[in-house]
């Protein structure tokens, strides 16, 4: 038996690391008449499907993934957000 | 009276639209031993402060700007996530 999980993994640059996404988008909000906005972080957000035989299985592959490819540990930090079982498969009995 | 607000806006590519990093990634799962992976979508995710009377106001400037600067809404839909209120600033009478 085995489900699909779908999760997203929140990308985000480490506190004190320059972040020029940011800035960029900081520095155009006062030709956009926009005021009061601040610390302006920008990361990625990765969504995907895991195949496994239960939650905790399939957490374990996303946190896996998240600190070995979708993210550069040097100067980045991730967190795991579980969006829920999609779908699930049963492998029935052969009668 | 005005009060700082954390937001979060993800930005992803619409449901149809090509991803090509999201198919470099799930092409190099092989490479890592990794199986039961699939559906992998790469979008952003831009952190924020807004400064404003309440929440409510503070969203409205959140919308706007994801609509506007932060997506492209011919290829990518957005969600604007509330991470709370960061501090608040109160301006008291003046004896």
């Amino acid at each position: 038996m085995s489900a699909s999980f779908r999760f997203a993994v929140n990308v985000t640059p480490k506190a004190g690391i320059l972040d020029p996404q940011g800035r960029a988008v900081e520095q155009s909000l006062p030709h956009l008449g926009v005021t009061g906005v601040s610390a302006i972080r920008v990361g990625r957000r990765v969504e995907l499907t895991v195949e496994a035989v239960d939650a905790a299985a399939a957490e374990a592959v996303v946190e896996h993934l998240a600190g070995e490819l979708l993210s550069n540990p040097l100067i980045e930090g991730y967190q795991v957000e579980p969006l829920g079982a999609t779908s699930s498969t049963v492998a029935g009995a052969v009668p």
